[in-house]
């Protein structure tokens, strides 16, 4: 049990996550990089200190970097010398893992990290739009490599489990950033591409005039601050390159199909998506009765029980992710609750 | 002015324009392929006919198509031999203009047909889902060709504006069936290539754990019944493989600067699409106290006058649209007032 937790950074995410552990019993100590959100903060109940010195000197068990993925390396550079490892673990929320590991490793304090990136966030910032509810149902990806302490990882995993009220899986960084940029990433450039085909048309305000739905639905995340969706792309660039290719040659692939009037591949081109299409309508069915506390916003179904091998445990939670499974609890050190929700 | 419409089909358009319009003193007179709606519409107090003959026989001044795609060349060749062209008016609200057209020509109808469809629609189908606030601040695209006449043209747009209070715009048709590709068609190709991605990648349950807004956002459509998205692609065929080879290419270019890590094309990829996101911009504003009566939704501009001649409307109007006018009325036979959205 995690009885103080450090959080660095007070924005959405660091405010969001220190207004709900705060409020479930744990003693949260913040620091931000200005004290802006002092005020507000200190009125939710957050301890808030004047130096990273501070922070590190009250040995919390566990200090979560909630900082910009852009101020890390200075953060890190000046952690590195002031964190006790062993009263400490280290663990952040940035939204790409090789890159923030590599920075983690090059402060030495690799030993003692595990990364973290929750599924929580809207299109809003600061600490001002911080709230509890935004990691309601919410969904962690922990990331380890072959360095990554087993009892570190289970300190990280119950924390968000038992005190943060949420679910989470694990993986490796490169598995993590290329599902990041299939689901993000790659989605943000194609939404891009819509907008700059829209702009540079002559037709631009007649279709602007006739956009609905569709249009708004998959232009929105192209109205976000193109500077930051643009390095968010770059920190990840390998891997949005080869998905953006790939969506090219899909696309490319259906309008030949048109152009043939190929109705074997053309229906092929709406069928493939059916597995995807089949979950959705699974998790858009209303929550059965669950006898789990505090897993919300998504059907439940019957749960597992995954056990793990304390030298195979990077393995067995990487394959255990790649079957849909999502761990809601540890019963005990090597034995964890799953529930699966598989795309077919 | 329009006392008696008719409406052929009471799905969830032609169900909540006939409430819409019956609400604003006009009587509706109804027919649908079955009487499944009935009840519900003559207790919203729309006049519901047992056949086409009994909406003919009643020469209402317009009768709106309502009904599918797919059932109007059946509709019109059982309403060419009744219809009174010279008492009644004839339009649609189908979301292919050229297509309907043709059928409405093969059927002897063209000389008193103009076409309209109305930026208003959701998910849902049927009469259930009807509701009149469906049309509260809708745009209509009315498509006209060298054979339109203006009096027919001037009726319908009156009808628009003063009754049903909407806005138009005037197109020819394969302006609309461009535009209309470009902002729907080919996002839904878009998005279904994008969960085709997904449902055949081996990392799809990693995938689908960690999809959040972007890729609900972008996947929405996609998730819509396949068939009648594959239908209305191929009903505009030509103009979705234009824009989808257009995506594509911009897909491959991106890619490209990527991969060479060009600054100059990666930056313009980020900044081409500003004059839409300026434009969603000043469209998101709060609306400024307007004198105007019955446009809703967006912010109002000044308005301006837009004086036609009668030997050049069309072009006129077409004009018009191009330069991001939006006509909410008609002051006189040949003197409309427009409000401007342009993209810059």
């Amino acid at each position: 049990m995690v009885t103080t937790v450090g959080i660095v950074g007070l924005g959405l995410i660091g405010g969001s996550l220190a207004r709900r552990v705060q409020g479930a019993g744990c003693r949260v100590l913040a620091w931000n990089h200005n004290p802006g959100p002092y005020r507000a903060a200190r009125q939710a109940g957050i301890t808030c200190l004047n130096s990273l010195e501070d922070l590190t000197r009250s040995r919390p068990q566990l200090i979560i970097l909630c900082n910009s993925l852009v101020s890390m390396p200075e953060v890190l550079s000046r952690l590195g010398p002031l964190l006790d490892q062993h009263a400490t673990t280290l663990a952040d929320v940035g939204s790409v893992k090789a890159t923030v590991r590599d920075q983690v490793r090059d402060a030495g304090m690799d030993a003692c990290y595990i990364g973290a990136h929750p599924m929580a966030g809207n299109e809003r910032s600061g600490f001002a739009a911080s709230d509890a509810a935004l990691f309601d149902g919410a969904l962690w990806a922990l990331t380890v490599d072959r360095e990554s302490q087993y009892a570190r990882f289970l300190q990280v995993a119950r924390f968000i489990t038992e005190q943060v009220g949420n679910r989470l899986i694990v993986l490796d960084d490169a598995t993590h950033d290329r599902a990041a940029a299939m689901i993000s990433h790659m989605p943000h450039a194609v939404s891009t591409a819509m907008i700059n085909l829209l702009s540079t048309s002559e037709e631009r305000n007649i279709a602007g005039a006739l956009a609905a739905g569709s249009w708004r639905d998959m232009t929105r995340v192209a109205l976000t601050d193109p500077k930051r969706t643009r390095a968010m792309i770059e920190e990840d660039r390998v891997n949005v390159e080869g998905f953006v290719r790939d969506m090219a040659e899909r696309l490319t692939d259906f309008a030949d199909a048109l152009h043939d009037d190929d109705a074997d591949r053309i229906e092929a081109f709406f069928t493939q998506g059916e597995p995807f299409r089949d979950y959705r309508r699974r998790m858009a069915q209303p929550s059965q009765p669950s006898q789990l506390d505090g897993q919300q916003n998504r059907p439940e179904q019957e749960t597992q029980r995954l056990l793990l091998h304390r030298d195979q445990w990077r393995d067995e939670l990487l394959r255990s992710a790649r079957r849909g499974e999502q761990i809601i609890r540890f019963a005990r050190d090597t034995e964890c609750t799953v529930v699966t929700h598989a795309i077919a």
